[in-house]
């Protein structure tokens, strides 16, 4: 049986919320950051990189979301979660989840975790001033780049939704108001009326 | 044909060392980060994210390391350059590409690239003086937990390789020893030595 290492809210959701819609049959384990479970060594034997999300699988342990999307999508290809048969659509499925992954996550982190890759309080003081711009800019890029409406990938659902609902959850911690951002807040609101996805977020916020 | 667009020394090397392995009929076109010619309309409008790199193919275009990386790999799969068959294999593949991608690069950028994330000069200067810690502690981490060796995957040389090595390329400039890290120096040196790797490098240093 397939089980999901998470964090209520964190990106862990994305994978989370795709094992709902896989029909997988799967089981989670709540890791608390504020007791900084993700950096005791029972888990760091399951993902050294101290970090959610982790599935464990019966072929091994897998991590980084994007990985995670794609393996539940191919191991439950008639929940039909993104494009497989076609090797153009998966890499532009693909590429959204990495962008979101690489570069999104990455500006809204700046707004708590600067220690990661700076010393000083003052230079964690200004990241987090950043953050609403830069992650502003990434979501103006989502909506008129890359989002074709009404979902992700244009009429089908897939984790890229769950994905990005994830993310977009994080915007008015950011600053960022989502209302900048029409297509995005129409995936925003109507994911969240799906019940597996209702299912799944009780889990973390219920 | 395939067309990629890279800068010299850039990530983009990683896919283009993709491209020559794979037997792809492709060409190339270079941008000038020096002259900022990544943020001119004419590219702008082949890849609104302003970055390398970026590939044209007859369905449209990809962006994003990781997905096109998978994208060869797929689209020529004679030339074995990623575990393929098998989605548990693909999966973690793929998590350590989407490592390098939003961790590993990500520590690395912020020695040249610390504007992105906020706005003063002093915190630019605090983020590039933590760059050789936050990167060695990532390298740390591939030698010990991720690369099996003798290549990242195992017995079998992968895009994985190409990627690790585009990136250890900058070990030097981030100020940190190669030799601290055995495995990842041992795929750095023979990874080169491959013919259709050193087509590539000479297109980009040659």
């Amino acid at each position: 049986m397939l089980k999901l290492f998470y964090s209520p809210g964190s990106c862990a959701l994305a994978s989370h919320l795709a094992l709902e819609e896989s029909g997988a049959n799967y089981e989670v384990a709540r890791i608390d950051f504020g007791s900084n479970d993700q950096n005791k060594p029972e888990y760091l034997a399951v993902n050294p990189k101290g970090r959610v999300p982790a599935l464990v699988t019966d072929r091994g342990i897998l991590t980084e979301t994007p990985a995670i999307l794609a393996y539940i999508g191919q191991c439950f290809p008639a929940a039909d979660l993104m494009p497989l048969a076609d090797p153009f659509a998966f890499a532009e499925a693909q590429s959204f989840n990495s962008y979101l992954c690489s570069t999104v996550h990455v500006a809204h982190a700046h707004r708590g975790r600067g220690h990661r890759w700076a010393y000083e309080e003052s230079s964690f003081e200004d990241m987090r001033k950043k953050v609403p711009e830069s992650v502003g800019a990434c979501f103006e890029l989502i909506e008129k780049d890359l989002l074709r409406g009404p979902w992700v990938l244009g009429d089908a659902y897939s984790v890229c939704d769950m994905y990005l609902y994830t993310v977009a959850r994080w915007l008015e911690g950011d600053g960022v108001d989502i209302n900048r951002f029409p297509k995005v807040k129409e995936v925003f609101t109507r994911i969240a009326e799906r019940p597996a996805i209702a299912r799944a977020l009780e889990v973390h916020f219920g």
